[in-house]
């Protein structure tokens, strides 16, 4: 795949899996404009590349990423009001294009994950903390918003636990993170976070890259659709996928008792 | 009440109960379509029979449901995409009704709940699991969709557990299903199992059945209908209620500190 | 702020707190309907005192609220359908009032948390139960419904859990309410919760009041508006968030590292 050069990230793609690490370590990885362009970049990239199978987000040096950047802010306050609006819309625009990729999205979360950290970890399919982890939505306690955030965070862990985390701006460590089901797992160090991203990444590539996708758009479809119309298009889609080359192999190969060609 | 012929289902009804047994044992129950056709008029006959207050579903031979038959695949491909499509619309049609049935659903979940087993628990009231039962959804494994599944598992767990379940075809058991609120109880053995539909029972049976209803329909609408014009509705059906001879029984009872009729 | 006279509740305003008691305790706080519209009265004078940041909810006795009150039922009979439909709905308006209070609601929930009480425990932004809390819906354990609240039980613990305890009248305790999600903290003691309470507090003031308030709009929204929109409005109210006083302090006291003047 054709890769956007990138000042902000980290990019590394073998095996159908492309590592994208936030590489502002100076700052926590604080997510800058520039930082937020260049993940919709390469986001636009991996979505036009079938042989990219898996995303893993990452941040450098021990955090994720420790919210908005307070010097695009500073700059966007001398412009006035509509730079702040584009500036904070163009994060939500990254949050909606994240939570739609094809690819199965990883976050492994660490250090730092705040504001807009918090948001891309919702938005991921499968999300592995460090117990030591810091999560919170500090915004209010600002006097600002967590605006494109906190639609994200009442689909990640519902209402009921979204409004506390974010009226009472609280912290809170990886193992309480696992708890409100915000991530799917917690490990106790980076061997067993690395062990368990490795575990994770041979499970997915057990699944067919074309059957998750379309998988993974019918579970998002299901909160914005009714059903019934929903199950009718999802049952044209199944007769699709069977008929498919790859729902051909996959049967064969049960049948057979082998490995799929895409699990090899 | 009167019951339809099954070959593929053992049914018992006696005091309320009809106990529905998924019995295809040599094939872990798997759903044929014989099966989905024999269950959806089941639920049908019940629909009209006030006199069932509760359907207790599980499998014989220690399994619950291994999923779709693969047989009816083999037979659709013969016959083309369309006889695909029609198969699987049938299986959510099924899931459809069953979620919508007046009387409370319970499922009692062993050994494989895996693919279309999974979305039938998905449908139940309550769920009862064996720690040792296997639940999953293998299809993208297979390089195919759990298409008709797959809405309600994310009504089920929410989307961020379906999301790691569906795009992994992880497998896990009836300790983690209860962690991820898939099912209510979790037990030991058979025993500890029959024990908690039991107690299960009697805790059904001392609510009454037409308010056990209205109630259900009102939990299952307020997913699809804004708000308050839904409270507008049950506060008519509340007044309904009360003043229903169910009410009135309920109400006395109460206040004569016996029980009513239909908990006797 | 100018607080109206009530007989059931007992109101107490200081340093931008209001507590409301509920104070029926010879029938355990039974929610009568003058209780409801005096309730309706008091959320309403708070709504137009922006110097109340706080509202704290707890029952007088040792009882939160043990549900509908059984003599306003009797008179009603006696006027017929009309009157319970009105009654009813009249509860249900207090629960949507509460749920979209601007302020932040903090339950503090003991003893019976039965029927209507446990409707209101159900729209507070922070719920902090005693272990031995007893909590239920037993409305159709009286061949009644729980109809204004279920709608609201639904939207805080889910469907899969809602079914269960509404169509089963099952009591459960504190911790039991804390594995559901129904409550954020379960205390052991009375000395634990007033900690609670008091800790809690803490964490609220840290946060702008008017970010506070526009935060829980936009939760709030998330579940009923197209998630695009939203977030479109989202980002203008972010921009006024942080050009107005607010964020200008906030971000300004971040700086200097001292507290915002709101938490102080």
């Amino acid at each position: 795949m054709e890769l956007p050069k990138t000042e902000t990230l980290l990019l590394e793609h073998a095996d159908g899996l492309l590592r994208i690490t936030l590489n502002r370590p100076e700052s926590r990885n604080a997510m800058s404009l520039a930082m937020v362009e260049e993940l919709r970049a390469v986001l636009a990239a991996a979505r036009r590349a079938p042989e990219v199978r898996v995303l893993a987000l990452r941040g450098a040096g021990g955090h994720f990423c420790a919210g908005g950047d307070i010097k695009d802010m500073a700059s966007a306050r001398a412009t006035g009001g509509e730079a702040y609006q584009r500036l904070n819309r163009a994060f939500g625009r990254l949050l909606e294009e994240a939570q739609a990729q094809p690819q199965v999205v990883i976050a492994v979360l660490e250090g730092a994950v705040l504001g807009g950290g918090f948001g891309l970890a919702c938005v991921s399919d499968i999300a592995l903390a460090a117990e030591s982890a810091q999560f919170g939505l500090p915004e209010t306690s600002l006097g600002i918003l967590p605006a494109q955030i906190a639609p994200f965070v009442v689909k990640r862990v519902g209402l009921t636990q979204a409004r506390r985390l974010a009226l009472t701006a609280a912290r809170f460590d990886g193992t309480e993170a696992l708890r409100l089901g915000l991530v799917h797992f917690t490990e106790a160090d980076d061997a067993a976070l690395d062990a368990r991203l490795a575990a994770t990444l041979d499970q997915v590539r057990r699944c067919a890259p074309g059957a998750n996708a379309r998988t993974k758009a019918l579970l998002l479809a299901t909160e914005e659709r009714e059903l019934g119309p929903l199950l009718d298009d999802a049952a044209a889609w199944f007769a699709e996928a069977v008929t498919s080359a790859e729902g051909t192999e996959g049967t064969l190969a049960f049948v057979q008792k082998r490995k799929p060609t895409w699990a090899q």
